[in-house]
């Protein structure tokens, strides 16, 4: 059983999300919300999501996991204003997804979840944790990308710093404590190199936070956090690091 | 002796419904205003498009017929504001049209009308008729092309409906009487399967109207109605079924 | 040495003009404002562009001449609204302009000046000057692209004019003397027919003019000259005339 209705905004956030990742999704729903995590084809990035009842306007679920295609996802959302609402139905017996947006109606066949693993979140210690606007950081990485295809991601106690240095220019993006919303960092200094593609990607999918929370340690996976709907749900990213070829 | 002036969002709308069928068109205009039909290359759909002189700033027109280029009109078009004025003359000696907008003139060369034959609206009979708002069926449409490349239309006394079946995913559109502008049904049920294609492009081109009506009978065409120009224009298409192999 | 800084909207109007002609570009700067001459590579046109101290916010500079992609900038241009203000700095040892906006430093490396020649203006009298809305100028740059590749500019001591002839169809935007800004014509009538593409692309980037000033002389180089940054800087093109094959 699960029925759910939320503004369209909110299911653009996380498709958003998702798509920067994989095609295909597996739901886990709950009765206090739901959640969903993801790894790339080629096993670089990591993404875990969940959204709590709060962010529906009605929400009704017992446990059960939903294979997702998120291209139709995608094309749902084209046929909804952003204020629109979406409700969604299980059909069990159909094994499809109902969706209805005012008096139309879209039956969408799941996908079969058997093949996806659960992936496990690894635990991971991170002596820095910088907070700052999701603009600021959008902005960097706009620049970056117009110089080279990596970035890397710096912090000290002081301050944090993006760069991307391609074969003649330099883009960097440097915040200093003030400038930031946080910045905690016990080490003198840590530093690693990130795929911009992937990064960016991330990043973009933050468009709508006001803050994203980069935890960072040198040569080592990057995490990203930032609230969507409106705090009624979060996003973490895990992306690894490029490794330096000197 | 032809010379008209129209806004430009008026001659927007007249072409958004030619350029669904045809490329050229044989206009006939008169002293009370204009009309044309047009059959598209396949013979499956058919237009009849009148637009009377209470559609223009000022009109004076004597019996003509005047063969147009619809993608030279379109290029004229993107020359002017919604609410930019156009003024049509007819330049006999030069078998051109000439247009106005502003201190800009195009003269236009009038296409050859003397192959293109004088189509007959089809006498037809419906048991059904719908009157539909004209979002409501655009976005149905929309949903639909996501799905599949044909759709159903079914009505009953007390419902509408609208579907498409892919391989594994169903949209439907569903209104009931109260839900509808307008609904008559003599029959129990009525359904016939459309291309998409073509009633999509169709229905598209009601996107500037308040309703649209549909016609409706088993098997057998389809009729679109909608006003154009604030009620100073009218537009009837006819597209024939798709017969359903079984 | 060089500092300078200014809104968004002055770097834009700038490089409109100056990717109109060339990739590259050769910027002279001094105390009092800078200034950039370039020709296209098949030599029909050339551009002059000068902008003057109070076009900027703030502005140092010694005389320098500075190699700049023109891509490059358009980059930077994209990480901007058009409001934000821009900081360049040079960067001498690095040889590198800097470009700040917000916390985000680009730094671009120059390009070689060495192999670019001075360009001269030619001296050139004109007997037409024609001052038009560069709005009206630019529609009628659109419509006549639909039709031809080519436009005839012709003035009298009464009109302005400009035409452009297709196989079929013809386009023409004629203003009279109190229709114009300003005209001064001293001969019975001047005409040159000019590329359209070169054309268009100079009228398109006045678009942010009140008016464009034009001088005329039959089978001659057309001068277009208007404003840019309120009034603090000025732009020329020269475009050779195309000769009529009889």
């Amino acid at each position: 059983m699960f029925e759910a209705r939320c503004k369209a905004d909110v299911l653009r956030t996380v498709i958003d999300a998702i798509s920067t990742l994989v095609d295909e999704v597996k739901l886990k729903v709950g009765k206090d919300g739901l959640s969903l995590r993801a790894v790339d084809a080629a096993r670089v990035a990591m993404l875990d999501l969940t959204l709590s009842k709060g962010a529906f306007v009605t929400y009704k679920a017992e446990d059960r996991e939903l294979g997702l295609d998120v291209d139709k996802l995608k094309e749902v959302l084209k046929l909804a204003q952003s204020e629109d609402e979406i409700t969604f139905t299980l059909d069990e017996e159909g094994n499809r997804l109902v969706i209805r947006i005012g008096n139309l109606v879209r039956r969408m066949s799941l996908v079969d979840t058997s093949a996806m693993a659960d992936a496990q979140m690894p635990k991971l210690e991170f002596p820095a944790t910088i907070a700052i606007p999701a603009s600021e950081l959008e902005r960097g990485v706009r620049a970056s990308e117009a110089v080279a295809d990596h970035i890397e991601l710096r912090a000290t106690p002081q301050q944090f710093e993006l760069a991307a240095a391609g074969d003649t220019d330099v883009v960097n993006l440097a915040l200093d404590k003030k400038q930031l919303t946080n910045l905690r960092c016990s080490e003198n200094e840590v530093r690693s190199l990130f795929s911009l593609d992937y990064f960016g990607h991330m990043v973009k999918a933050a468009k709508g936070a006001s803050d994203v929370t980069i935890s960072l340690r040198t040569n080592y996976p990057v995490k990203l956090d930032f609230d969507i709907a409106g705090g009624n749900g979060h996003v973490t990213f895990l992306l690894a690091p490029r490794i330096e070829s000197e």
